[in-house]
């Protein structure tokens, strides 16, 4: 069905994070929900996370982090060549998320192309894919991948099994054609269950729900929904087949990968992630604890975590690896 | 600062439009708005458009276009690489519209791959230059781009200016790679001008308005704004010189087109387009008078009626071009 290419000269110049303003550490939430002290905590492995202040948007943070991806691959925003968007939910429906960003960074009069690209929380596995293509025939030399997200938008203050899972914030990748032949994408996968699309959703934000369909419709389907017991089986029945496949096509095994860079879902997910691989708990990049899911930037701001942090090297073999709405797969492997 | 490359390898292997239940003509309108016989028609230069009904859906729109541009194609939905859905508005935030159109499909355990692409109006080109990298380097060999739009879920009933420009609909391409050296695409160019972003909007629908912001602000901003002079001001002024380049970078003058395929914003939109281009108004395919402003599909349902109309055949140079919220200017070159 899908066609491996040969490994595309594809580079991370640079990442970067922004984390927003407002931290809500799992105690309050325990105070606010009239829970045992460590109740919250027990149950979604988190301390603390972060949502975004009165004065802050989805395309605020993910400009904030922007300027530091940017920072360190030492170019500026007018350097790039095109500004991909690649949250699971857009700020507004007209126009896209990456027009506001660019908006943000100064860029208004540029003619910089800015459009969106989503697959809920694999989206920046969706622009490295579509992206990579588009650097590797030379459509682009530097493309800047941004991932804002304000989950915080959509959870009900009174429902703690979903809401204790999520936080806000903001990845940025900045990526380029390698000269070097040092950095590569050996391979990226998606693969889409949509027997699993109404296992997590929001119901409102388009076309399904309008506001002529009446007020209490309407802003009850701005809230996520998950079937959280149900996508936990069906992500498990069909991971492992996934990942043979993602590391089969790009010529990998897991012992040779130095890092794995998951989507951070819940603790349960990535539990199960590391009992699925059988790689020792080290190999996982955790971020999981003090900043909750955070959707699409989950996945960019692991990886900005371990680059940062030392724990990926350059030439380094590295894996991205997630479960999304949909419900959908994605996998990357590449030489950082 | 954007490259061009060499002519890729790409045919459009099928394309189909799918048509909704709802006719409304432009009379009716007339008399709901309590304006004299004519006035809609004189203003819009729209006879009529369709409304989806009450079954149908973004994605069911989407799915019947797909099939009728796999059946021109001959092939059936399980042959597609990759499902990308470039409609302007989702069906709802989480998941994508590409998962819910894979399920019409019939396809919900496949696996193949599914997401969207956002460029507004301009979506099908911003698909049509991100999915040709992809098939260029072989990472696809078939990919399903879907365009399904609802927009009279975001019109004022009571806002005639605004309300009589637009209808529903759907449209479909199949594209793949050429075997034969008939079929390429020249040249993709988009350009964003951030410094409209607010000249068309609609400001829910994501982070920016939240349920918790209380009930009337988050439904008033579900309808579409559009500041009409400004934006054709800010557009008469970028478009000449936008379509200088892409023709340029493709090599292509303006008479050698065999048709322009332009994205029917308005008959004010599309009289500028044939005065800056300055060629006869036979080389403009034209769908408006009985659809409307269909925003995204309307380049792929305008493309598909050039085709199955005869107006292009293989081999002949065509142009797809258009203005979209962002502000974005998008065009694409290819032969037929």
């Amino acid at each position: 069905m899908v066609h491996r290419t040969a490994p595309l000269p594809i580079r991370i110049l640079g990442t970067g994070e922004y984390t927003p303003a407002v931290r809500v550490a799992s105690h309050e939430l325990d105070a606010r929900w009239g829970r045992p002290q460590g109740w919250t905590f027990r149950h979604s492995g988190i301390s603390h996370r972060h949502y975004a202040g009165p004065d802050e948007t989805t395309s605020s943070m993910a400009a904030l982090a922007a300027r530091s991806a940017l920072a360190a691959a030492g170019l500026t925003a007018s350097d790039m060549d095109c500004i991909v968007s690649a949250s699971s939910v857009m700020e507004q429906a007209i126009p896209c998320t990456a027009v506001l960003v660019q908006r943000r960074l100064g860029l208004e009069g540029s003619g910089i192309p800015a459009f969106d690209i989503n697959a809920t929380c694999l989206g920046f596995l969706a622009a490295l894919d579509t992206v990579g293509a588009a650097l590797a025939i030379g459509r682009y030399r530097r493309v800047l991948v941004v991932c804002g997200e304000m989950a915080s938008a959509g959870l009900r203050a009174d429902d703690p099994e979903t809401a204790m899972l999520f936080g806000d914030g903001a990845a940025a990748v900045v990526l380029g054609r390698d000269g070097g032949g040092e950095s590569q994408v050996l391979n990226v996968r998606l693969e889409t269950y949509s027997e699993g699309a109404d296992l997590c959703q929001v119901r409102a934000g388009g076309t399904r729900l309008k506001p002529s369909d009446g007020r209490d419709d309407f802003l009850e389907g701005a809230y996520f929904e998950m079937n959280g017991r149900a996508t936990y089986r069906l992500a498990a029945q069909r991971f492992p087949a996934f990942v043979d496949r993602l590391l089969g096509d790009a010529g990998v095994t897991c012992a040779q990968l130095r890092q794995i860079v998951p989507h951070q879902a819940s603790a349960k997910a990535l539990a199960h992630m590391e009992a699925a691989l059988k790689l020792p708990a080290e190999t996982f990049v955790r971020v999981l604890a003090t900043r909750g899911n955070q959707m699409a930037a989950s996945i960019p701001i692991a990886l900005h975590h371990a680059i940062s942090s030392g724990k990926i090297a350059r030439g380094d073999l590295v894996a991205l690896l997630g479960t999304g709405a949909g419900l959908s797969f994605g996998g990357a492997v590449l030489r950082y």
